[in-house]
């Protein structure tokens, strides 16, 4: 296992140390307990967000607290839920006279979680909603089933912006909402990652081998086989992406190529000149691309290609400024 | 070689394609060559700075083209230096008035291309200034003959800053000289990476080895041997980096922790943890810290770490807002 860190053990909360350090005016943690992230900068009489979930995604989760965007994120070990006192520690600190509104990707642990500090922050009169990210076409049929994965950077930026210009609980979900039923993802992994405290990967794949469709946590796929080129990525993406949600030609969407951690920034550009051609022909306007590193698995080699749809409102919503210390958009 | 591309040949072009496609309002090429690369949006009257140098290190160089910072990019391919053709006609691209400013790295190919490209300017009556990038103490006793690596990113921000202030030609490369006088860098690889045409690491380290003071092009370090936890990675840059440029207690210095591309972003936090400890314990006081990817290898394991002595007159340049494709500061 080649990582720089001091212990496996220590890995998460030496890096939230690290960036505790690095970021002292833009976050900061409540009740001794550095997984219960907040932002230094609470704004009063605005919703609050709040996600969570497991280390090991960088810059998802807690990346994506800041100006313009979360307030707040539990922080569980590497791929592990955090506990439901410290989603609840965190939205006392958060809470800023109008509610919350808990957004974070559809696994199990963090569903229960999340739930059990909503109970806790009933008893505080605390008002709170809930929506998941579940935008990983390949991980089930049932969209309502499905993980959440990059796609979840739509909400964050929709539900956000509508937060910053003081919208309501209510209006706040209902913007992550449009964002989520807009929004569909479509990953594969080259290579497998290393939970450090397990030391070696829990899955193989061989050399000049790839998994479609494999889960940010390496959950199976949809196959396994020979690794195809950039164009052929890029079509079998596109195909399963507009066959489960179709977009019309002259339609506008948002394109987000996410690294998985490993793949090199210059391969990620390559896959976005794929795709991009492939919309031009089908005449789907693109209004905006985001390429880059917004949902890793640590040093999984892969990538992910997400299309969010938007209309007017949404692309003001997704051209709104934000600031955090992983994350900055002018 | 698992990498997402199309051909190994088409490595460079097709990765150029891509970010034209998805950043047409803020980059474009000239003469019919992707590998012309400029800014979309030249200002009239500012010193125009252009730099280069192989692909295969993105955001290096070309991700530094935007506003507040460069004006051109002679893109070579893979760990190739760009012709000096390519340079000269993004000179007379970009040139608006008052001369240009070459800053690169110290690489033997890019300096002969830089310098036949200034040559071809003067023919031209254009004005030309020339430094290069030399921060990687480890790769030679002589500060002259030293590589340049992550550390040129505080030049092009000092540079980039007392240009967009419209200084004079010489005020701009006195700002790139200021920062290259203050700014150390030390690194250290995990894995190879490869190069797409060679398709195979040109070299190898052991599983548990690494090797410090290791080339982004994998040009030999110090000493190669077992993996060092973070802190002592930490320990030993420090103290390389202070042996060489020394700080005294309560002086001012900016950090940057770089990713080489395949390390993960918590375990650069780690690693920044471990150096602000020691910055702390020394009582050497930290202005600001940057982590992230922002000279890399391709799929390169490792790090480096910077510092950058900064004065008043530097933080100012430093904090100055900054936005292109691939970083953007506010």
């Amino acid at each position: 296992m080649k990582k720089i860190m001091n212990a496996p053990e220590a890995y998460t909360d030496d890096m939230l140390k690290g960036i505790y350090m690095a970021h002292p005016e833009e976050v900061k943690y409540v009740n001794d307990d550095l997984r219960c992230y907040c932002t230094a900068k609470k704004k009063d009489g605005k919703v609050a967000i709040i996600t969570g979930g497991g280390t090991g995604h960088l810059p998802l989760f807690l990346g994506y607290v800041g100006e313009g965007l979360l307030d707040g994120c539990g922080v569980g070990g590497v791929f592990q839920s955090p506990s439901a006192e410290q989603i609840y520690n965190v939205s006392k600190e958060v809470e800023a006279g109008a509610g919350i509104l808990y957004l974070y990707g559809n696994y199990t642990g963090d569903i229960m979680n999340f739930d059990m500090a909503a109970e806790l922050c009933e008893m505080d009169d605390i008002e709170t909603r809930s929506i998941v990210g579940a935008d990983d076409v390949n991980s089930n049929a049932n969209p309502d089933t499905r993980r959440g994965v990059a796609g979840i950077f739509f909400m964050y930026k929709c539900a956000g912006a509508k937060a910053a210009q003081m919208g309501s609980l209510d209006e706040v979900l209902a913007a992550a909402q449009k964002a989520k039923d807009n929004t569909r993802t479509v990953g594969f992994a080259l290579t497998p990652c290393i939970i450090p405290e397990v030391g070696h990967p829990n899955f193989t794949l061989a050399e000049n081998e790839m998994a479609m469709g494999m889960g940010i946590h390496g959950e199976p796929g949809v196959w396994n086989g020979p690794i195809l080129t950039a164009d052929e990525l890029a079509k079998e993406s596109l195909d399963t992406l507009l066959g489960d949600m179709p977009v019309a030609k002259d339609e506008e969407i948002c394109v987000l190529i996410n690294g998985l951690g490993a793949t090199s920034i210059e391969e990620l550009y390559i896959l976005s000149g794929s795709v991009r051609s492939i919309l031009d022909e089908k005449g789907i306007k693109v209004y905006r691309t985001f390429v880059g590193e917004y949902a890793t698995s640590m040093e999984m080699a892969g990538a992910s290609i997400s299309i969010c749809k938007v209309d007017d409102e949404m692309k003001q919503w997704i051209d709104m400024p934000v600031k955090t210390p992983f994350y900055t958009q002018v």
